[in-house]
This record gives C-alpha cells, structure tokens and sequence, in this order.
C-alpha cells in the first residue's frame, strides 16, 4: 500500500537546526577559483540532485534536466566557448571598467571537476499548466529554484558552486547536444573547497557595494519614483 | 577599520547541521491554506529579508525590492485580483480538468497575515551588467533566487510561505504602485503553519506526480530526442 500522505504536524527546526540553515545561507558564495581538484562522490552528487528536484515547481511540473560533465575535453570545450563569450562581454563595458572586468576571474569550468547544466523543457507540461497561465516564466523560475537548492546543498556539503552566465547559448547547446527547444537556465561549476571569501568576491574586489538591506524594504505599496 | 574580508577557512557543516539544510529542502511546501493568523514578527521578518538579500545576484547586482503588506484592504484587493485571473485560467484548461482545477485552492492572500511582493528593477545596474551580456534573464533568475533563499529560511523559523503566479501583472502594479517599467516577480503569502502537507500538494491532490529523478539525469550529454 503506497503510504497515505496528507497533512501532517509540521516539523519544527532546533535553533541549532534553523542557524544552520542561515549559516547555508550567509556563507554561500559565488565561486571561481577555490575548487580542489578531489572529484564528487556519486552519492553526495546524488544528495545534491534530489535537493534540486525538491525545488518549488509551477504545477509541479518539474521541468528540468541535469546534465553533469566530468569529462576534461568536454569541459575544455566549454572553456573555450566561455572565453570567446568573455571577450564579446568586456568589450560591452565603458573604457574604464574594461580593466577591472578583465582582472576578474568569472568562471571556474576547467578547475572544478564537477560541471552541471541545467536545462528547463519548456513543453513537458504541455500548453496550459497550471500557475503559468499568466506568466510564462514560472518553469523557468521553478528551475532556478532547484539551482539555488542544489547551491545550499553543496555549500552544507562543504562543495563550492559557481554560476556561470556568460556563453553564447549556440556554443553550449552544440557541445552539449541539447535540442533547439530545450532552454539553458544554468551552467554550474562545482568541487570541494577549504577556503571561501568572506563576503561576495565582487564586493571584497570592488566591482560593487552591498546595498543597505532598509532602503529596498516598501510597507503596502512601492515607495519613491518611477 | 572596516574589516578586511577575503579568503578565509570555509566553515565546515555538522553532520547534524547537514541534515538541518536537506530537511528545509526536503520538508519546504508551497502553502495555500495552513496559515495561522498569528502575525509575523518583525524580528522573524527582518530575518527572512536578510536572507533573502543575502541570495546570489548577478554582477552583485542586488536588484530586488521587497514589498511587505499586512494590510486586510491592500490583500482584499489582491485576492480580487488574483479571483478574476484565476477564472480566466480555469477556462484555459480542457474541459476535463477544469473542475479538478476549480477544486483547488491555489493561494492563501487573505488567509496569511503577510504577503511580500518581490521585485526586480531591471535598469539599477544600467545597461551593461556583468554576467548578463549574454544572458538578459540574469536580473530576473537572481531575484528568483532570493525568493528561494526567503522560502527555505521560512520553512527553518516554522512559518509557510506559497506562491501565487496567477495575476495579471497590470492588476498588481496598479494596487501596489508598482512603476510600469519594474518587473514583479513573485507574489508570496507567508504565516505560521502548524500543519504542512508530507508531500506536494499537487501531488497528493493527484494533479502531477513526481518524476523519477534518475530519468532527469544525463551525463556528459543531452540524451534521447529532440
């Protein structure tokens, strides 16, 4: 008999249980440099999937797919594709920041022995699904979603993540063999870490400040100029 | 002195703080109808801010606005807001669906004491943002982020929170005075909840069932069609 599952008392966290979840939190950084070369285990690998497939979904349509890259050459194509991205990118950037752009370290595909690509089928669910009728991103929302699950998974693992954004879509889905259709949300970087930045990377090196948290808080309705 | 912050030793997690990570991902529920109409407290909200504040951002970007409403007025009118979307969502559906779908509660606005809109302000890092040269939904999946990071230390401070998607944006930017050129990206509902559900919902409900993970997993590539 499948086990009757409906409501049921709410597990309560410990303090110790709940500082742990903000420790996940505060703690998790952005990484691109700090990867130790000490391959995933499959079974922390695994722990760190099924934390994503828990992510929220629209309908719970669960519409992602994971491809996890180990091979060298594969991720050496990556790279590639990557620093030709990287190149398009600084030269967006005003005159003067083009320096400090190129100074940062945005990527850490070939250093991290684990790669994942996150991936969201935009059709699994059909035309209609319930809670997208009105916003069309909510599969793509859902999918990143389990990426930020799968981040406090791996940072409670004591495994660094970096998101990396920067690739012509085109490049990723010919080395990868994903279908013209299929939409690419996330490319992940991920390895053991014994050190990691205090504070985010880009507000310890410069590129930006924290804003104060009191000046992005509006009570009932939005506050200020359009 | 501001303190200086870089590298630093990762702070290693207990077996028992772990496990703390996994169970708010684990036991986390989109909530719709458990919420107790205590009030949150400030405390316990300014907690769930900073952590949402804490999520990655693209380029550090921080681009989310968090508007908290507790108003019965303000929520009366998003729930009517949220009723005429929902009828026309209901009608989208094959005919053999839609009373499964009219069954279903689907957003707990007057019920739960709080509601946060959550925001992005898609011009705050002006055109050229790092890490979204090439990826223009960088902004949007940062705020997505947030919301995630929100949701899981919710769940850890015993408080439920749901997402409600089924608007037409035009409706809430009007109650809430959301300029024309922000994008809202989630609506929540949040209240302490001594009952959670012990498995989605929409599961439970018999919508949608949970996919096997390991048919979600490929491994150095995309596989099967396209």
């Amino acid at each position: 008999m499948p086990k009757t599952s409906a409501l049921a008392p709410a597990a309560s966290f410990s303090t110790l249980e709940r500082d742990a979840v903000y420790k996940a939190i505060f703690t998790r950084r952005d990484v691109r440099d700090q990867f130790l070369p000490d391959p995933v285990p499959d079974d922390v690998l695994r722990r760190l999937l099924e934390a994503a497939h828990h992510a929220p979904s629209v309908g719970f349509l669960q519409p992602w797919n994971f491809i996890t890259i180990r091979s060298q050459a594969v991720r050496d194509r990556v790279a590639s594709a990557f620093g030709r991205a990287n190149d398009e990118a600084a030269a967006m950037f005003p005159e003067e920041r083009q320096s400090a752009y190129k100074s940062l370290k945005l990527e850490g595909i070939r250093k991290a022995p684990l790669n994942i690509c996150v991936t969201c089928d935009r059709d699994r669910g059909g035309a209609v699904v319930l809670g997208r009728t009105h916003n069309a991103s909510m599969d793509l929302y859902s999918t990143v979603c389990a990426v930020q699950n799968l981040w406090l998974a791996a940072r409670a693992e004591g495994i660094g993540m970096g998101w990396v954004s920067i690739f012509r879509d085109a490049d990723l889905k010919a080395i990868l063999g994903i279908p013209e259709r299929i939409e690419i949300v996330a490319y992940l970087c991920l390895g053991f870490v014994d050190e990691l930045y205090e504070r985010p990377e880009l507000e310890v090196k410069g590129w930006n400040r924290r804003l104060p948290l009191d000046e992005l808080i509006f009570e009932e309705k939005w506050r200020g100029g359009n």
